[in-house]
């Protein structure tokens, strides 16, 4: 399989438009991963909405809440987060993610279960393999999954969908700075910009909703960068939490920071966790594989982004800093 | 004249495209606004390769360094500081501003002024006029400009182009994330990245390569953030500048910082300059129009991005911090 970005245009395959196409299939539940982002909601909310204007009675589901940089999403508000009774007169379509655990939706009884997806395909055990599956990870978005299942089933783009689809393409691909930015991605969001989508509103939306707490938290957390041998560290303490008022979602994205510096070839982000436990975020910029040492600590990920938990240095951010140092030196 | 951002594509005049392809004019100079970013550096480079490829003997000009930023850019090393002796023998194409004194070329006698430009025009005293004058002020960047100039002389694209012109864009455009970001510029975009541009490389080259002393610098400074009624003010001091041994144009872009908070509707950045002067940039999330704030101290601008400088408040920040706060109080 094809795992690198390619430019696309993506065709969705014919059995899964003709799904949705089928009159018969008539009610879906379309869910994300918890923990959504832009891409999760963004997909989310498009697919639903696409799905509806086909005449079909849809429930845009996730297990958590749309964090409050995407509540500017049109439909956000119709995201529930409980299921109706009836779930397997539903057909499940998971978006941003492959199966039903990550959305914890493991054990539910669905009338089927469709999957579209941009990430490495996971592994189905007997009777898990869904009866739709469209995965390709050399896809930059599930949200330009989304854009061209919409244009194949001819729905309309209006604003609404523009907007989400917008978000979703455009967050995932880090305003279209990260390696997964195609030619593919910057054409169709011109074509949701055509369509209502407004690359301005999204981005103050997206990266301009700080709260004084999280710039607090930043302003503790960038005293702690520590640049050697081309890795950058940075770290949160439950002390700095507690101090700035913010709370564990407030690091999302910090490792953009550390990664600012011209010589970081790497850049970790170390969080304390509230019972001590230790979590590091590893970025790699260039030709160091992170996964690697991601997974030395039992962790994963991929080469450019890996991370993992670890007990071993609990309460000890000190300690699992200059073990990371040591384990990328020479790099 | 259309000032609001438009969609284009805009076709460059006749005249202008037949002066280029005009034989007889066989020298040209292509320079851009001291002190130049991106957009400026990306044009250049760009329209002088382009015009080499038709023929032309072309030198690439700037009276000030290339930053260092931008030092990746193909044909970045042939950018000269110093102007021939016979520049009368020489058409000056000016990009990314529209007037001579901009690029520091004042009196300074040539063949031909041509203005290749997306600002608001600058006016002319007698004699000055420019024989040829594009300025598109609905335009994102100078370098979308020169994207249609290429296209229409039918020089092919190739990678050096391609980056060049990318580069040019995107910075304008913040990363597709100001206003200025239209269909049009993420079209373009698409186009080059086909060609050979690619956006990750250039947005490690231009975000991610901060000296140590710009991320002491930005520390010192994010502590000074402080948000009243909807306004968000950093400083810098020279204190801070030299304990942390960065230097004056280390804080570009710091307005970036204090407009993340949500409740900001204008962010400030006040800058301590070596004599003691202040300077001030105000941008505007929203409908405040912080030119009017800018030209009641002296400055100007545009609605969402002005500044100031001013003697008035000599070595104390404190003092015109108090005094922006209060002009844009009630805002």
């Amino acid at each position: 399989m094809e795992t690198r970005t390619a430019d696309g245009p993506f065709l969705p395959p014919a059995e899964l438009l003709d799904y949705f196409r089928d009159e018969k299939n008539k009610k879906f539940i379309v869910a994300s991963h918890i923990s959504p982002e832009g891409d999760a909601i963004g997909s989310t909310l498009a697919l639903a909405a696409a799905l509806r204007a086909t005449g079909k009675e849809v429930i845009a589901y996730n297990r958590d809440a749309v964090p409050h940089f995407f509540s500017f999403l049109p439909g956000s508000e119709d995201v529930v987060h409980t299921l109706p009774g009836n779930t397997e007169d539903y057909s499940l379509v998971l978006v941003d993610c492959s199966k039903p655990f990550r959305a914890a939706l493991e054990g539910v009884r669905f009338s089927r279960t469709l999957v579209i997806d941009h990430h490495e395909p996971d592994s189905y055990g007997p009777g898990e393999t869904p009866s739709h599956l469209w995965v390709i990870p050399a896809c930059p978005a599930a949200g330009l999954l989304v854009f061209y299942i919409v244009k194949a089933l001819g729905v309309a783009i209006d604003r609404q969908l523009a907007e989400n689809l917008y978000t979703a393409i455009s967050t995932d691909t880090g305003s279209f700075r990260y390696d997964n930015t195609t030619a593919g991605s910057l054409e169709a969001s011109a074509e949701l910009v055509r369509a209502g989508a407004e690359p301005a509103l999204v981005a103050r939306n997206v990266y301009e909703t700080w709260s004084a707490n999280r710039m607090r938290l930043l302003c503790l957390a960038m005293d702690t960068i520590e640049l050697r041998d081309g890795t950058a560290v940075m770290s949160v303490s439950q002390e700095m939490f507690m101090s700035s008022g913010a709370s564990m979602e407030d690091v999302d994205n910090f490792t953009g920071f550390p990664r600012m510096l011209k010589d970081a070839k790497v850049a970790v982000l170390l969080t304390e966790l509230e019972d001590g436990t230790l979590r590091a975020s590893l970025r790699s910029k260039g030709d160091t594989d992170v996964r690697i040492v991601a997974q030395k600590f039992g962790g994963g990920g991929h080469k450019r982004a890996a991370g993992f938990r670890t007990s071993a240095w609990k309460r000890n951010l000190q300690g699992l800093r200059e073990a990371l140092f040591k384990e990328f030196e020479g790099e």
